[in-house]
């Protein structure tokens, strides 16, 4: 099959390239339309409130001020994350009675210039009875914390503020843990991430006299953002078109409906005249979703061998003021948690806990990194109690193709075991780890003479996650159609979104290869809600795999096309033809043959005037009757689970306690690469974000309030920090054979291995055991007791 | 089948209507883009002259300059309307070594603004060496005639200037004439006219660094730009791509490449940055193109009782310094002739000279009005002479359905008759006509009691014409897609352009009609290269039956999913269902029922994950291997030949000389009205240009310059100037069966009529014979004697 591919499986450039290096790319907020407003939020400066009286009256008044809006304005409609009977909607567009956060949206102002709308923003006046406010989840969850919203119904337990429950099992876990040679407990945070996205949050909304809402807004998916427009604008969804313009990274940080966008359009719909409203960047810090600060508490049993008998997991998620993806991430933590290794007994409960922070959403690997950061921590711990290599405990325990999951699925291909040995075997593991880089384990840490400089110490540590492409909510499926151009060439319309992920280009190259006509020659034409058909959007790592199977189904028809109306021009059967550069020809003659150019040509103008088009739909299970929910823990998740294991070195100081990765290798069974540029790129782009998540970046909170929302004081890496990425492809032999198109996920795995990764070549340097995300040097100080 | 109709045949509001008269619709020139430049053109200042300099240099100096071009720029590629063997192009976008008329593009500049511009423009030095001129068709045809063109090289005659020829022969002339009672000739002259769209030609043009040219054009179908911009730039059609905007009138005035286009895409190619082109209305009225002053000699034999027994047709069209669209008005116009008449002998001939005047594009009727006021007014003259009144000429002479046609067609359904007893019961023409009002006949008019005032005469004049739908150029055939909304609505991709005639509604009515969705849910996507299938654009009246049918079979196809998608989901079989108010019913019990969203639902979420999409193609004579072409006059030209009748009451003020038409009444075999309102409308939109042609708009031009470049002194009818226009439908029994997608033309047939009307009642008013347009008071006043 391989030998046949002439653009899939090749490193073809990136469509959006050239645009987006010569600074031409158009973005959200490069839309100009005549008569354009400006939009602004006035925000809560208060975490937890009664909103007692708004007065916008002066600000109504002031000249070149067009539209203001409260929440009396608004359809009183909720949105949410998740909107099911088991999470009903909690979040208001514009706050109504109460707000919840500091930077909770309560009015917003359409006027002709932003000073203006400053002035007419610091006139509108708001009363507010200050309440206790909570933003640590377990002290929420006690009885007398303030109660936020009402607890889930479903949590009989004496916790408050539940915004949501997953409990399941698998196995008998207590007696597991009794028939295990040895079981520790321990507990791991993680801490709060922004996704630093460099495009800020924008959304352009003009609403037309035909009663049409157009909205451009910078977006991981146009269509989830028209449900939730038109739903909470009382709108139909034929009322509202969203469209893409291009999108400046997003990370999970723009699927949901947004505040903003709904206040761009409501105040467009006011003022009868366009709106733009674009976030500061200190609102996006402030206010703005970020990620999941999780609490880990694993209790794992093993055999004196490393055979892992059982493990229990407690949860526990600071949700923020809203469910957001609180309630999903403790619900996917528990798929993170079952994959990568053999489980025989597993018990699981996690808590999303409403505190009054802002409101979380997804975040590149969506819980993954955190949760993988906990149990690769512990399973190195267990290692060394075991006296076993940390290559050896993973390779006993690794999945394989074919094995039964916990929620009742069985993983159909794993090539974790391969990615093992590979990325060990790079990398020269069982060589540097231990004694020959000096670690501490529990003695002081020594002058080893192979480290750079006096006191610099390199250690190794390596973690495995596993992921799944597709989509659990909606639209869950994606549709495209092909059709020829009158040059032989084709245009791709579909609801998919470049988010920087190269969607675009990889679409492109999927229905080149099955037209074979070159991707230059291939328009994609994407993520518009009327242009282009449905689409799940650019998260759960699904674009390649669901968008690809469509656009080839897709094509697909159309090739179908091409050779039936060649086969009525040559007068020969169907079967002696087939395809080659943008022609079809005779297999046994192939000087017979027919450019397309001379089909379409064919066929629209001698012929009965059809065009070439063909349409494609795909969905993950596509044969299963039903997805799992968020209410069921069972069911099949996946048909196309990932695996991945990375190694990372590191060097630490042992003065300044300052550490920092040096390389980090990924072996990673992705199955097949459409494009291995793009894959590579996924990997080395998420080297910057896993530095930046193990080493520099936290959102700093104080009573609700953020004390570091900048660029300068929230620190991403640059250039400057970047470090070796090297990639190992591991493309199973299942996949090799099924190839082009048994793709899997790339781009949310890395990131979430590498952090147990780091945390155990760091005590491979030396010997301290981090329990806690970031890896600061004041953590590593302290564990080399050289602070107290 | 008309009792089943929800949507088709009612009088529907216009979609574009409330964004159009709230001053919200976007057109072209309200296109902004980040950067954007303007640009303008250089025009020759002589109509024919050398070009032997031309020198750039210090306009390319002046800051703010961006980009100057000249023929040296360009890919050296000609165009043409018409571009084939025969006819090959003969245009170039720059002039290369001469200029053919005044206002001809010589360069063109792109600046930071319009002064900048208007420098620049200044400083190109171009050195002209003046050459010979000619402007009149008859003159340039003499062999001692300046040469402007190489002539048709197929015309063996003496005639010099011979942009192209059609001559074609049916039956034996000179045997009829010998045959005929009564035989005479008579030369009719028409003048120029201007197409008087109110919105402004413009063009905004931006070449993206990823090597794609996006354009937005006022335009009647962005198909064929795109084909001519590609062409003439040396690009694949792939790499251009063309968007409609609204568009503010067209009347044919849109339809061809201009070189403001091809130079707005090559400045924005040469600057890197978009470029805007918008013509002013001097450069409109002065270099831009406009209709066809055609002149006709007519010979016609009869029996004594009005029978034609033969017609020998000579006609000269001024094509200009291009073909044009002038070579195609000499081959329509021997359709106009043949259509509406029994003509068992028929002779035609047809030249289009070129000469030093600016090019000719289509302009409504393209050339029917001239020739039906030629035959129309001849006909009067004709029984006038046999004393046989106006309307039993018509009678007689009038085709019926079935018959066969001189291109060797036959006129499969016709309502001539009808139209003719109904115009003339419904005027009472007979009444009217001749004794009552006072006719004039040979002897001097004299007064009449009946005329409201001293001086005035009112008179009542019959017109008939013919016209057909579809097309015969690239691209001759219509695509849609349709697909289902989760709300149940639909929408229409379709590449058919809203000129104002409604497409969009009338499309939207189609969709809903075979949908069962009200038009307020089907939203229409149209017109635009890429995003939407091929289309015939909006000329030679297709759109309402090509992309009409195109979308109704697109419809049908989404009908099929949805109705097995709902038996499979409801268990029954399919035949026992049928669908209304967006939903599928049990025809036996309908309260069992899924409404559209239900299976809309049910398929992308519940299923395979299929969204319902259907695509439909459509083509005029879908199952004919050929169409024909301009080089042969044989064959089916149209399966849908549409006929009107039109009569015109005029008063002419004897005194003064002044004419003015107070009532039209239409009747018009116009197949079934998709929506009588839009047929109306064009009805009563005609009114005001048929005024305006018959009375008021010339444009002047002297040594090929023009005279009257300005809206003040080429003067448009207003509402001041509107009569009474009433429309009595005629649709035939063949029509109302086969209803609702049997359409034919209407918009252009009507303006074709009402010429001889006119003419004819002024005739009738005050016994003056008008054989030339407009019918000036100047001309009047000298029939009466008045003036000499």
């Amino acid at each position: 099959m391989e030998d046949t591919l002439d653009y899939v499986g090749k490193p073809v450039p990136r469509k959006d390239g050239p645009e987006k290096v010569t600074g031409r790319a158009r973005y959200t907020v490069d839309i100009r339309l005549p008569g354009m407003l400006v939009g602004g939020i006035l925000r809560s400066p208060h975490p937890h409130a009664r909103i007692l009286n708004i007065d916008t009256s002066q600000a109504r008044r002031l000249p070149g001020v067009k539209a203001v809006i409260t929440a009396a304005d608004t359809a009183g409609v909720k949105h949410g994350f998740v909107e099911t009977p088991r999470y009903p909607a909690d979040q208001d567009p514009l706050a109504t009675d109460r707000v919840r956060f500091v930077g909770e949206e309560v009015a917003a102002v359409a006027a002709t210039d932003p000073y203006v709308l400053a002035e007419a923003l610091d006139l509108i006046r708001v009363d507010y009875e200050p309440l206790p406010a909570v933003f640590d989840p377990e002290e929420a969850m006690q009885p007398e914390a303030p109660e936020i919203h009402p607890s889930h119904p479903l949590v009989k337990e004496p916790f408050s503020n539940i915004a949501g429950k997953t409990e399941t099992q698998w196995g008998d876990v207590e007696l597991a843990f009794e028939m295990s040679d040895y079981v520790r407990q321990d507990r791991f945070e993680s801490h709060l991430r922004t996704h630093g996205y460099l495009e800020p949050q924008a959304t352009v909304a003009s609403f037309e006299p035909g009663g049409k809402l157009r909205v451009w807004t910078s977006s991981q998916g146009p269509f989830i953002k028209r449900a939730k427009l038109a739903r909470t604008l009382g709108l139909p969804y034929s009322a509202v078109r969203v469209s893409k313009a291009w999108v400046g990274g997003a990370f999970g940080g723009k699927i949901d409906l947004f505040s903003h966008e709904f206040c761009a359009a409501l105040l467009s719909m006011k003022a009868g005249r366009p709106v733009r409203i674009e976030a500061s960047r200190e609102e996006i810090f402030t206010a703005y979703r970020h990620g999941q600060p999780l609490i880990l508490e694993i209790k794992t049993g093993v055999k004196k061998d490393g055979t892992i008998m059982a493990q229990k997991i407690r949860t526990v998620n600071n949700c923020g003021a809203n469910r957001g993806s609180g309630v999903v991430v403790i619900f996917l933590a528990w798929g993170f948690v079952m994959l990568p290794y053999r489980l025989p007994n597993l018990k699981y409960e996690g808590y999303a806990v409403y505190t009054n922070n802002p409101i979380r959403t997804p975040q590149r690997g969506h819980g993954a990194p955190q949760v993988r950061f906990a149990v690769e921590s512990q399973l190195d711990m267990i290692a060394e109690e075991l006296e076993i290599d940390p290559v050896e405990i993973r390779l006993k325990n690794a999945r394989q193709s074919g094995e039964r999951l916990p929620n009742g699925d069985n993983v159909h291909n794993c090539g974790l075991t391969q990615c093992i040995e590979k990325a060990a075997e790079h990398t020269r593991f069982r060589e540097k780890y231990g004694e020959k880089y000096g670690r501490g384990r529990s003695q002081p840490p020594q002058t080893n003479e192979q480290t750079p400089s006096g006191s610099i110490r390199r250690g190794i540590g390596m973690g495995v996650s596993a992921y799944f492409g597709g989509s659990l909510i909606y639209p869950n499926s994606s549709s495209c159609v092909v059709k020829m151009g009158e040059e032989g060439g084709a245009t791709l319309l579909t609801g998919a979104i470049d988010i920087g992920q190269g969607a675009e280009t990889i679409l492109s190259q999927i229905v080149a290869e099955e037209l074979k006509i070159p991707v230059d020659e291939i328009q994609v034409i994407a993520a518009d809600t009327e242009t282009t058909p449905v689409d799940i959007g650019a998260w759960i790592s699904g674009s390649a795999y669901v968008s690809g199977n469509a656009a080839r189904v897709a094509a697909t028809q159309v090739r179908r096309k091409l050779m039936h109306l060649a086969a009525e021009e040559l007068g020969v059967p169907v079967e002696e033809l087939d395809m080659a550069q943008k022609s079809v020809y005779m297999v046994r003659s192939p000087e017979k043959r027919l450019s397309y150019r001379q089909i379409v040509e064919a066929s629209i103008r001698k012929r009965r005037g059809d065009s070439i088009i063909g349409e494609g739909h795909w969905r993950t299970m596509r044969d299963e009757p039903t997805h799992p929910s968020l209410a069921s823990t069972k069911g099949r998740w996946s048909e196309n689970y990932a695996f991945d294991v990375q190694v990372a070195e590191v060097e630490v100081d042992i003065q300044t306690g300052h550490a920092r990765l040096i390389r980090a290798v990924t072996a990673h069974d992705c199955g097949f690469p459409i494009n291995p540029l793009l894959v590579e790129g996924q990997i080395d782009g998420q080297v910057s974000m896993a530095l930046g998540h193990a080493f520099m970046e936290e959102l700093l909170m104080k009573d609700g309030r953020t004390l570091n929302p900048s660029w300068l004081d929230y620190r991403m890496p640059t250039a400057h920090n970047t470090a070796i990425s090297e990639y190992i492809d591991v493309i199973t032999e299942a996949y090799k054979k099924d190839a082009p198109y048994r793709t899997k996920e790339v781009g949310e795995g890395y990131v979430s291995a590498i952090l147990g990764a780091i945390a155990n070549a760091i005590y491979d340097a030396v010997g301290v055991r981090l329990v806690s995300t970031p890896f600061t040097p004041e953590k590593i100080l302290r564990g080399l007791g050289k602070l107290t």
